[in-house]
């Protein structure tokens, strides 16, 4: 019906049956990490922006939803984790028995034109592994973030994951003298969704040289190791690839090897990431990326921590809803009631409640609270789904009896109240 | 140590033994509500300010976060939810099955100074049941809040619940010629943390003459049943005092009375509720509020939807966790482990992984990520409290062995890893 209030543009009300399936999945999702030894941990929703800021630069404030300034505090709603994750880390640090294994499962905002797999206001599982900097722990959350999808039903037929290290593609920009690398990443970054006539524009407008345009269409056909040739490659790409092939090698011994690809113009934005990053796509590419991560060994020191490594990933539910109801896997989730207790009239009252109390112990349980006529009652415990109906009526009390009816078959019989349990 | 970013003022970071203890006591309320058949949804936690308005008033924008305008949208931080649930029952009202039962167990923010028991952003459990105008509604509701807490490990002599009734509270002022209804509410609402002085300080400011200064004075004094004169009642009163004398009586039912006292003085704030009201507090009252709630019939209608009943409660996190903290029923629940998997070198880093793989089918596995030299592998196994260490080493790997330590007994034996599940 028309109501006179609407729910914010980009946000989603969650009505019992899609709020059950969210759980199912989110329930999924925790049992995964749990196997993983990974604890889950929440922060403010509310965040300083000067913490943001530090992270992504003032110019993020367009896309973040800023809160009216009240007191001291700039604040803004979080649009990811893992700038407070660091934050919490670094408050503990010295305490805290390295690695950190921590994950979050909970709700960010972001200010963006609301469209197909992107609303302002959507669910992260957000993942972050403190102190390790070596190949194991970036491997370790590539195999975990797998196994979600596993878990939720997907396979290899569903979906894939781009890999590729920053180091050997900002060694080969490097190595290219290319000096605006950040703004030539951001070319690589949306490549795909240009024509070529787009791509060639853009490059001139950073106005690379002939040798340098080669070099960045070479990066973004190379998906295959094999095709690099190490000779050519200075230091920092030699160490990205060697990065990028141990972590390979142990996604192999987690049997993840064939749901991962080797994809060069993998950049995943700015100057955040440091070494491994990675993005998971339907093979298609029709949807945005169902998560998204890498290492990022800089930020607790950049945060005023001591220098720690850490690597990472985040999944939103919006790009995961839109794939797993694709694909038939979204779950479908009915409200259960076991008894609905149905008094015949108000002087039965008090004997229809102590039934719901005691069967409540270890059942779902509805009682009549409308006090209407024992039809109405009945075709509402059939609509709601309930298994079975015990009608508490004055004869049948006399006996210590009340009738019960199984919902499935329709047959009634007479039970002891004082044996119900 | 000293970081440079803070969390805002009035949030809390949850880092895991909190998150945990916090999760098991959602869990608990999720269970309760489930027997009960209440079915758990979820709104934006940011919402038209125009809908908050037409509850609370323009002067809740002061208590409000409110966003940066960008749009056409002027949006608020919800500071409950009501509103919110109002507003999604109303644009499915025609199709919903009566009573509607719904709760939400999700995050609110207020701009106030915090203080014990009330922070600036904290979690709330919020109950609404739409569509019946019965006692029973009411009586389900407070037996249900009741229920959470007894279900924590609470009991009668923890907490107690002060019922009342607007319908009669307003009958009686109107009665006694007072108009000033919101401000003499909101005078008895504070009456108990006055001094007697500061008390008829305030009953001058509204002008009240003697014998309806009286009238407040019984009023605040007044808690049993047995001494208000149903003779001296106007219409509306009695009507009241009918509907709380059936509440009542079905608490008794549901074996709830012994929690539940009148009080005469609960208001409850503005013009929002219209029935039965209450609070639930430590027996010394020396917390905020645990529980609160009440009938709310005319909100639906107010919103835009067709006229319909509804009631609820909510119980927010901040109190509550005082209450079991002081009580020794915050739960603490520590970190488990099941096996720590501890490569003696990266040669058998392939089996580790593997036997890893294998055991997190069924348990929680950590694994080495940091290439840790074995003493200090079993060093970190044992600050996380690992049950079984499991050492891969080459020489037992020939025999498809590794060695697994009880980290209880302190005993090593040999396993034969094709046999670990």
């Amino acid at each position: 019906m028309t109501t006179r209030y609407q729910k914010p543009k980009g946000t989603r009300d969650f009505y019992p049956e899609e709020m059950q399936a969210r759980k199912k999945v989110f329930e999924t999702i925790r049992e995964v990490t749990s196997k993983y030894g990974f604890s889950e941990v929440e922060a403010p929703a509310i965040e300083d922006f000067e913490l943001i800021k530090a992270k992504s630069g003032e110019e993020i404030r367009q896309q973040m939803f800023m809160l009216e300034k009240k007191g001291n505090e700039q604040l803004a709603l979080r649009a990811e984790l893992t700038p407070s994750l660091a934050r919490m880390f670094i408050e503990k640090q010295k305490e805290l028995q390295k690695p950190v294994k921590w994950f979050a499962l909970s709700r960010m905002w972001r200010y963006e034109a609301p469209q197909k797999g992107r609303l302002r206001e959507f669910y992260q599982t957000s993942v972050e592994l403190f102190g390790s900097d070596k190949a194991n722990a970036d491997a370790e959350c590539i195999s975990m973030a797998v196994d979600f999808l596993i878990s939720l039903g997907l396979t290899d037929k569903d979906f894939f994951v781009k890999i590729n290290n920053r180091k050997l593609l900002q060694g080969i920009l490097d190595g290219a003298g290319i000096k605006d690398v950040e703004e030539t990443l951001r070319i690589i970054d949306k490549a795909e969704k240009l024509t070529k006539e787009e791509f060639e524009q853009e490059l001139k407008k950073i106005k690379l040289n002939e040798k340098q345009a080669k070099t960045i269409k070479k990066i973004i056909t190379t998906n295959e190791l094999k095709t690099i040739d190490e000779e050519e490659l200075n230091e920092e790409a030699k160490q990205g690839l060697s990065e990028l092939k141990e972590v390979m090698k142990l996604l192999k011994h987690y049997g993840k090897d064939k749901y991962v690809r080797f994809n060069l113009s993998v950049a995943r934005g700015l100057s955040y990431y440091t070494g491994t990053v990675y993005e998971c796509f339907n093979h298609d590419e029709s949807l945005r990326a169902i998560f998204g991560g890498g290492r990022y060994d800089n930020m607790v020191e950049q945060f005023g921590g001591d220098k720690c490594a850490a690597t990472g990933f985040a999944m939103g539910d919006v790009t995961l809803q839109l794939l797993l109801e694709q694909k038939g896997k979204w779950p479908i989730q009915e409200k259960t009631v076991d008894y609905y207790i149905a008094p015949v009239n108000e002087n039965v009252r008090k004997e229809a409640i102590e039934i719901a109390c005691k069967l409540r112990k270890n059942n779902i349980v509805e009682i009549d609270l409308m006090q209407r006529k024992l039809g109405k009652q009945l075709e509402y415990a059939a609509s709601i789904g309930a298994k079975h109906i015990i009608i508490v009526g004055d004869e049948e009390l006399k006996n210590d009896e009340a009738i019960i009816r199984d919902m499935q078959t329709g047959k009634e019989k007479r039970i002891k109240i004082s044996e119900l349990n």
